[in-house]
């Protein structure tokens, strides 16, 4: 196993929104090849960071793959528009769907990675059955809609959450990806990679922490994975 | 009566979303003194052209009005983030609001325009005994959500909505802006200024308009309102 | 004026619903060719008279105008099914639309006729702007839902509220149908007739009236609206 | 005209609601005879006074006619739930009723006065059909929900609005009640009722008027009365 | 354990609709007593097969046991219009139901049969304590609404989530029957059966499978059966 | 463990509404503590049994502690309504919240305890996260909203649920409080603490037991305590 295992996501959110381009140019540099992309209604969650509008124009000028979490009311909606706009992995919540088999599959057949994101409180019997339909699980460690309050922190129970996961995909015999979201920061990317986390969204505690470069941050991030990987092993 | 009474609110939406500092500065360079900023919910109408997220760093980087035209299902959350960010007007449609007076209230109370905004279907009695809290009445020219949509053609009772809605609020001895909203076209300016218009939401039919820059547009829209007062003394 | 004028549109709710074909051969019989088909969804009105697939075969075995009347709280889903089968006239009501001129467009660019539904107690002004839209307005002379509860009565202002759209109509210099739904019964024919009503939705008071075959009835109602046409020439 | 054809309706909501028997009696005691009671969701307005629990022992401590004023987005269950407890009087609003008729018939049919209430900034054409059916026509003058907010104050177009219904009751020639609630203070009775209105919520700012007793504001109030009937006559 | 001891219940859907007498007629004569029949609201699922007025008129031709099967978001009122009808056995989803204890409770002291439905996607979590209140457990092995889409296929899991619950009703020392639905071709019966499935919902790929009448049909279902239940107890 | 350690939680619904304050002097006056408050919205369960006004009144005449149970479809207003009020305990319902963690941290963060509350279908899956957040679990052992209906009666599973659950905590190495409401009477208290519950919610079958004083039925509650915690220890 090495680090090129664990990919890093930068979060849009995080990204200078009036100068859109040039901060994906100085990803781009980096040569991460994925951008996670935010969409939240108001309604799921009180928050909405940024419009199917910009996403159109966000894919007309790079070719870094869009990792777009919706937190949504109308996952359907989202969903099919996302699937218009192209782009390579949606992740819907299981909180706010009634027919979840059904959603992963309209992904699925339109050839893009599909998963399914939990709640903090959410329990893990929401993937009883549709594990096999996912390709990536997305672990909530945080209440979703609050990354920009500075009050609000990682969950307590994050590590359990993810080893729990780790656990039951490797008794189905699967390779299901454990994505993880809210306040991954450069502390604690150790112990979710140890745990069994393999993608990390990026963001303003991590990639985007003030005070380094992007750069200098991810150069942490990596040496953060690698101990992770590490540890996972042993 | 001059040029100066009618009002070109250039809509974000038409901007360079992944360059929207540069596309402000355009503007601005103009001597614009309003942005038109478009919030949709994706429930009201199926669209979401930008996020609340994007409009806290357009705050940040520029001294321009801000008109909000809120396009929604849940006013009060959208109201209430608005004047958070600190805009000029917000205007919100009375089909989704059970509470029009205490909205414009909520609004002029912080010292913000208050408008009101019709559907084009919607009658005018709407404004029967809220008209006098209404800073601007936006008459939408189309249906919302569909500015995107090249098929999607201005109301043939445009003028005639315009004409009436002018016609009540000098009857009532009022001063309302009329704004006016959906394929405000070079073409169509000098009548809708003529019937009473006076805030021209400008998009890719006119300030917008492919084939020549900004400034000429402007100075075409400039043109239309002209000829739009001249007529309309007559 | 003669009585071709007035359509008579036998409501399916009073058919045999188990043998659906023979009453359809039935009514084709006496030279009627329109059917009249409810779609209420439980949720605008506490009713579900038929469904969906129903109206599918039925589409399959008859070469009648389907004129169907939308009673729900989607009517963009309830249309676009309407439209996939293929019928001729779409109804829906302004109660539960905010977005009505899309509608009644989305209708008409489907070359399928357009028509918006009333409430009793609904205002004519909904009608201030789309009117011409519109190829017929209907007026619900009975609460929606209610048809099969032999206490319900037709409302007390149904002849003032015909009379009152007709007047519109003829005001706008339109020739927009008035299409009247609810206990349309062969006692009140000639005074709807006469104040302006030129659809009449047949049910259990009228073309299917027990005691007398629906011949029988066709004679009287036709009668019913001569007797109408020449009260309202005079 | 005398003043007993005015009516003061003390709100509940006004009374000690820990000793709500006490409260009545004293009411009783001035020779008042309806209590007005307000029930609200929490969903169409963001408060709730009392519960249906509190109105059900009420009714069993006292024979004062209820005066009941619906703010809900379930009318129909909350009418038949007042129907239960046995009310005089059922008001509810036009803002959250697809099927007003319905509602209206449903509380006369019961052999309960029926009422509909409006908005400030509703428009008077929802009458337009179901006037006759209104025993009463309730006006808020402030905003549903806000009565304990002492910012709030009674809308400016009060007196215009209760002006306008008075003349449409009269030009239809109609008796029908018109009922006033929101801030209907000592100083401005004279002006409502001159205006029309002949049903007084009495809170706050009249009958519980600190400083003086309940007998004592009733005096006042009635002097306010006389003096409106008196200026309503000339 | 004989066949007899798995019951085959055809489904309406599958009937001819404009016909449906004769297609009763035809089902009784092959000596099959239950009736599948699926109520869809258009807004749990996109579809709406048959009306409540059409089962009405069933219930009147027919001695036959009605098996309802409601996907609606409000299975209360639904739930009640089934019993007032006069049903054998009412499903409803969990999905769509906060109060689960209470709707099976409501079906159960009417006598009727009370069953729950769950979504593929769906937890056997929920049947942790109401379980032994179940009459039966019905898994949709595709997703509930999209029976008439020929790309649809049965859920891979299918087999495994009926032998997940036969296991759990049989720890529970519960006799609790296990309905499956949704593309149980003669193919998959066996396995269905031996996994521990007990009512068949019969549609386009068993008993009404095309190029052979429903008696062949029905015999190839009793042997597939047959085999099914020799495999189950081995 | 003795007698102190399990709470007796008087419901304020079978309290004097019309006499509150002579009802809460009852109360105090027999050493109890704690007050428990239904609010109930009407949406979630039909009911709705006080007011947020009523609670308001109350907190200005008691120092009781008040355990608030909320049973409605938009926790976070009434939440933030309790919070503003001053309250102890607030419990409200997994089952109409999409963000358990986050209302659960936005009542500790408070410095009020917080309390989940379970339906009595709901699986303890519910609790796999969160649990450690929640001072107090509850679980219903009615449906709620129905404590008014004599025919109600507690779940046939209460004792099996409060077992699991208690094992549940034990296991996690807890203290967290289990809370029983829904005739919660004399008869099953030994049973039900024996089981592990030791908040009990004390109505008409219990403290309020006709026939006996408060008092008299405090001792019987209290030798139903020891009783339980007797054969809890054994």
């Amino acid at each position: 196993m090495n680090k090129q295992e664990v990919s890093i996501n930068p979060s849009i959110m995080c990204a200078d929104l009036c100068n859109l381009e040039k901060s994906i140019r100085e990803i781009e540099k980096e040569g991460i090849s994925t951008l996670h992309i935010d969409v939240i209604d108001g309604y799921f969650s009180p928050s909405m960071p940024l419009g199917i509008g910009t996403i159109k124009q966000l894919r007309k000028i790079t070719d870094m793959d869009f990792d777009v979490h919706i937190m949504s009311n109308n996952n359907e909606f989202f969903i099919k528009e996302m699937l218009d706009i192209g782009v390579q992995q949606i992740t819907f919540h299981c909180e706010s769907s009634t027919h979840i088999d059904r959603l992963l599959k309209l992904i699925r057949k339109n050839e893009v990675k599909a998963g399914l994101a939990l709640n903090p409180a959410t329990s893990l019997n929401d993937l009883d059955y549709v594990l096999p339909l996912c390709d990536t699980v997305m672990l909530m460690l945080m209440n979703p809609g609050f990354a920009a309050d500075k009050n609000e922190k990682q969950v307590a129970y994050a590590e359990k959450k993810v080893k729990d996961l780790y656990k039951l995909i490797k008794d189905r015999g699967l390779n299901t990806n454990i994505e993880v979201d809210g306040r991954v920061s450069l502390e604690v990317i150790p112990k979710l990679v140890k745990s069994g986390a393999n993608i990390l969204v990026a963001g303003s505690t991590s990639l985007f922490r003030s005070g380094r470069s992007i750069a200098e941050n991810k150069v942490i991030m990596e040496e953060g994975i690698m101990e992770g990987l590490k540890l996972r092993e042993e």
